[in-house]
């Protein structure tokens, strides 16, 4: 047996355990393991230093480095998290469904744990501690695989959250990290039947390649081509200051607006003040001609808004960029965003209830937003006081993820006998 | 573009009217499906006259042939199907959960239709006007791909049912056949992006080939390998008649029970009653070597009780064979399940409340029952009205699946203007 399934082996009968587990064994063991965290932080730190300087050394830009970067806060803020996740509900348990059939037979339908979960994720250390606390809070064996460059970092973690939940009388297994090289990753995406999901956090092509490759069902953690469309019966002012908000003010993340699409009737009225506050924000705003045109009269010549190519309008920039185009009316915007949205946030702007409406209807997107910015689909803003990422899929989950959507159901059905007839 | 694509292309712009249209179209859109099909009931009976004697001049079998034989009784019952959808409540646009949060957003997770489904299934010609009605009715464009055995049958309902939908104000492409060969089934599980769920209704092979062929997500329905475990505090005669129903009411469906485990303290008394029950039932009862002895106690030898092998426990029939164990308490139970039962539906007998509940917790499948027969798991005896099928898998849907699990969700967030600071 190779070392991946036997890890995998370990982790199903870890599972059964804590699946048995109360919710006070598993709130214990997350105060458990935030307090083991606390206590090593030090060692956390060194086994980080040795990643940093390793990164440092192959050429990585410092942003990466300070994602990468633990720091005795840092290590307390991941304790913290832990805390808070011991303060929600479990979710294991709660009846979705529940009646009496007419033969007498009482239905319910009951969240589950899936299992055993995997989540293959990069950068970041404090996403080791966040899953594992996530996936226990939910009962679920989980396998970690963090990125190469985090090794030490996770290994440490790891190390450190396994004997804490020793402590509070669950098996170490339920949590794993996985070791080995691609291949092994690999052996993971295909341990279908041991492993019942997959949850890629990272970048597209991460995404891509778990999706492509896994035979484990997965669930798609999103890429964000957000749009932000301006009706004819928007606010201006409202309009500008969520646009400028939903675009800059976290433009590295899937929720940040990456497209502009504004009706035509109130189009230059509102390029008029937009293109200039875009460019003063430092966003370089890639047009259709009519953008091009406004952008003309408005903004000093080769500032900042250039033509756009058809990629353009399909892209996920994660930096101060911005697709935008005029469209004849709503179901031009809605035609557009079915064409380029990647279905994970769209936003309108409007005043009037009707195009509120058709809007909500027609976008498909995990979240529709009417009136405010495309920074809040976010399982922190939304309320689930945790998230494990944001699904940009249409099975199981989509949107951001909290603790609910990492559970399966079943059906309990008790009796006193009754047969089919 | 192939044949297959543009098919798909049709369907996603269709889809778009049908997530659109109101419960009273769709409705009527349904009722006129019935009419349509009464009204050509001749039409139909003659198509599928031609798939019988194909299928008889290819020497099929006379079972099977009778599932693929259509008559005017079978039409109807098919239109009354239809009928019943309309009278179901509408799924789309349930709020599944709702509340406003503290900066003022109103937020609401709402059901939507997928968008568009796929239906790969075998024999049956009634499925395509089921599958349509249930796909119509939670708001999916849905293509129908039934197998090459039925595909004048199907073809023919399919015209019926397309006229119908256009009278009651729908686009015809909301239900499309699809036709082609074998490479035309690979493109459609391949229609990433376009299809948004593949649902393989049909035996193991099928659902295996479309699980492990598609890059469309998958609902896979149901093998069942379904267990009756007799407790130690079992009312014994309840047991047997229970088993019996389990076994022998319709043994050739995924909800049958195929394997019998008995604790050890009650195995001699319950199975001098049990296994001249089963024997003159019909089922030949596939034993481990206590069951063997016992059988020899108590039936004429030679007599329908055989050794098992380790095949015979991972099995699901389909037929008067039931596979039998006995072990040496719950736990062991426990155990035999999670090593061989396909996850489907599984039962325990007994009077303890601590057994019942150590077994429901325990044992992870789509339905675990407690003194009832395990041929309750069925969507019409749950009460869903409608079951496009069910699903042995963990994401999105648990066990028969009625409408709402034919609908993914948005998040609908409404606001006044909310940026994030």
């Amino acid at each position: 047996m190779s070392e991946i399934i036997e890890i995998c082996r370990r982790a199903r009968e870890a599972s059964y355990a804590l699946a048995a587990a109360s919710r006070g064994t598993k709130d214990a063991a997350l105060h458990a393991m935030a307090a083991a965290l606390r206590d090593n932080t030090e060692q956390i730190v060194e086994a980080n230093a040795n990643d940093v300087a390793a990164a440092r050394e192959a050429g990585t830009p410092e942003s990466t480095v300070d994602r990468l970067a633990l720091n005795p806060s840092r290590v307390d803020a991941m304790a913290a998290g832990l805390e808070e996740l011991a303060g929600l509900v479990d979710p294991v348990g709660e009846v979705v469904r529940g009646y009496t059939l007419p033969n007498g037979l009482e239905l319910r339908q009951v969240r589950v744990p899936f299992g055993v979960v995997g989540i293959i994720y990069e950068a970041r250390p404090n996403v080791t501690a966040d899953a594992a606390g996530i996936c226990l809070k939910s009962g679920n064996a989980v396998l970690l695989r963090g990125s190469s460059s985090a090794a030490q970092s996770n290994a440490a973690i790891v190390d450190v959250l396994r004997s804490a939940v020793v402590e509070a009388g669950l098996p170490a297994d339920v949590i794993q990290g996985v070791p080995g090289d691609r291949a092994a990753v690999k052996e993971l995406m295909q341990a279908r039947g041991l492993v019942d999901v997959l949850i890629p956090r990272g970048g597209a092509g991460l995404i891509q390649t778990v999706v492509s490759e896994s035979t484990v069902p997965v669930i798609e953690t999103g890429v964000g081509n957000c749009h932000v469309y301006v009706d004819a019966e928007a606010d201006l002012d409202l309009a500008l200051e969520i646009l400028l908000n939903s675009k800059t003010q976290r433009p590295s993340v899937c929720n940040a607006a990456e497209s502009l699409l504004v009706h035509a009737d109130v189009a230059d009225e509102f390029l008029a003040k937009a293109l200039p506050a875009l460019v003063e924000a430092g966003v370089t705003v890639h047009g259709d001609p009519a953008i091009v045109a406004a952008g003309a009269d408005v903004v000093a010549e080769g500032k900042n808004i250039v033509a756009a190519t058809n990629e353009d309008f399909g892209a996920e920039y994660n930096s101060l960029d911005l697709s935008a185009a005029v469209v004849p009316d709503l179901e031009g915007a809605v035609e557009h965003i079915r064409k380029y949205s990647s279905a994970h946030t769209d936003a309108i702007i409007t005043r009037s209830q009707a195009a509120a409406r058709r809007f909500v209807q027609a976008v498909d997107s995990a979240a529709v937003v009417v009136n405010a910015s495309t920074r809040f689909t976010d399982g922190g803003e939304y309320g689930f006081g945790a998230e494990i990422g944001i699904s940009t899929q249409k099975l199981h989950a989509r949107g951001p993820m909290g603790l609910p959507e990492m559970t399966s159901t079943k059906y309990v059905v008790i009796g006193e006998g009754q047969i089919r007839t």
